[in-house]
């Protein structure tokens, strides 16, 4: 435990916190970086995707990353201001670079989970299940079909994401952020006013904006089961990522960083908030449903399939749209928490 | 009112106010069936579906055929058993007979008002709604032809019904169960026990068989929203009706009966059973929308279609099996009203 961060009132300086947050997260991520090269993620050799630690190694990176960046967005007054709004897009590079190869592996599990549990080939999820079912493989050929076309084109996209963060990680443009963040872990250049300024006010205003965002959000259908909203688009011509879904990405990344505040604030290591952790992981399930949801309907448009095929993508979109119709629900749920007084 | 009707246990004994109720559903049938014949339902010369008297017509019909047939079932004991229990299935044959042609145009209606909802063209359900849409007609190419197709199948589907329709109104058959609804009119074959027997636990062993059906469903599942159970065999090789439905279909034929041992009871006139009414519709709904996915999943197995027409055709039947989720939902709501003390 990281005492001297319990309570931020009677605590160091912000200053000195804060410093002590971002080395931390610098060294963080030298860490992941140097594990990351030991475990061959720097070598395209294998030309597969990177052993287990390179892929541990890969989230630690990103974690770091994130967390750096979004701590110099929140509290960029008590930081050198070229410094950190130098360093910040480099971050934000990086993590998304990284994030690519995994982001595609999980759409791809989640599709083909999705296509087995639609074709009931796997266990319904264990709240409803009542008796474990042990039914045999019934995969149509339409599912199996889809199945196959979803994995070759995730396939495809991954291994090019894969290429990519290959030649981000060697590139002198990396090198410079590595570099950035070794001074970081040793120096943090902070402003003239971070001797004396107050974390709490910063913090407030990164959770001010967060709870702007979710006042936006149409929390009252989302809480009414079944309102069929998601999917109100679903066939609509536009094949790109449906607007509705914008304002419950906003507040995921709000949300990070709230969390993030928070963590500078009180520690790394202090108590996990149940409701913030619940309410995030409904807005990253609702993240990855809608990328899901788009994957299906854009292998649906991929020329010469079968009816078949394009009938089970179907399904599998309005499944996922109906995922992120229940992420929305779980949020909600989540999010209310507070005001009933439950913590 | 049928003031006679309101305290069964003041009231005149069983018999009488079973013969009441009979004979009123009888002289109902006859009513409708004059009226259908008068406004042309037995003419097959306008080779349309019937005006809208005559869909009234029929519907009435089916209504009394329904409750006399419920009511030879459920007070079978005080009734000459073989009468009613050759009458039952003749009253069976012709309301289903009727009820076809008007179940696909339904059908049709749905599915057609789902493809414009999921295609963003009509306004969401008014709980949801902040602002009216006014956006024009957006129907993509693959959800145009899968209306198309679905219009086609559904209106051949229902000239098939009408024509069925209208020679079993003009068999012989038919006018044996006219025949037969016109003597109930007059004298309704009671058995010797009905003079003294009484209602009560006749009707209270349908409301019995009512209780122990909805104790089997699984609704603790039901309750949970977004459960996903409904669209588990989604994309299974079978086309067939789903069994999961079944237990279902038959709290709504069980409950149905329970109403019509409560008008006999209580009178037609008396106030409606909110609760009954309202779980009720949600069976409905549940059966409704389990059709319109099964005929949304049978046209996607036409031959030579387009991938586009299938896969709206995919989006439609993933659609309407999570209507057939909330309509559960909404049943478990609706019942467990008693529970609470409301009614």
């Amino acid at each position: 435990m990281a005492k001297q961060h319990l309570d931020p009132a009677a605590g160091p300086v912000a200053g000195d916190t804060l410093e002590a947050y971002l080395q931390n997260q610098a060294t963080e991520f030298l860490r992941a970086l140097r594990q990351h090269r030991e475990t061959g993620g720097t070598s395209s050799n294998g030309g597969g995707n990177g052993t287990e630690e390179t892929v541990d190694a890969a989230r630690a990176l990103r974690r770091s990353a994130r967390r750096i960046s979004g701590t110099l967005h929140t509290f960029r007054p008590l930081l050198d201001t070229d410094w950190s709004e130098g360093m910040r897009p480099e971050l934000a590079w990086l993590s998304g670079t990284l994030a690519r190869e995994h982001a595609y592996a999980a759409r791809l599990d989640r599709l083909l989970g999705a296509l087995n549990r639609l074709s009931g080939c796997s266990p319904i999820p264990a709240q409803a299940a009542s008796e474990p079912r042990q039914e045999k493989s019934t995969l149509t050929v339409g599912a199996a079909k889809a199945g196959a076309l979803l994995e070759r084109q995730m396939t495809l996209a991954r291994t090019r994401a894969h290429s990519a963060a290959l030649q981000a990680l060697g590139s002198s443009r990396f090198h410079a952020v590595a570099d950035s963040v070794a001074v970081l872990a040793s120096e943090v250049p902070l402003s003239p006013a971070a001797s004396s300024a107050d974390l709490k006010p910063l913090a407030a205003a990164a959770e001010g904006r967060l709870t702007d965002a979710i006042a936006g959000l149409p929390l009252v259908s989302a809480g009414h089961p079944y309102n069929a909203e998601a999917l109100v688009h679903g066939l609509s011509a536009d094949p790109a990522p449906q607007p509705q879904d914008a304002p419950w990405h906003q507040v995921r990344l709000l949300l990070r960083l709230h969390r993030y505040a928070r963590e500078v604030m009180y520690g790394t290591e202090s108590p996990v908030d149940v409701r913030l952790l619940n309410a995030g992981q409904a807005l990253d399930r609702h993240r990855d449903a809608a990328e899901a949801a788009t994957a299906a309907a854009s292998a649906a448009r991929t020329p010469r399939i079968a009816p078949a095929t394009a009938y089970a993508l179907g399904v599998l979109h309005a499944d996922q749209r109906h995922e992120v119709e229940a992420a929305r629900f779980a949020f909600r749920q989540a999010w209310l928490k507070e005001t009933v007084g439950t913590s």
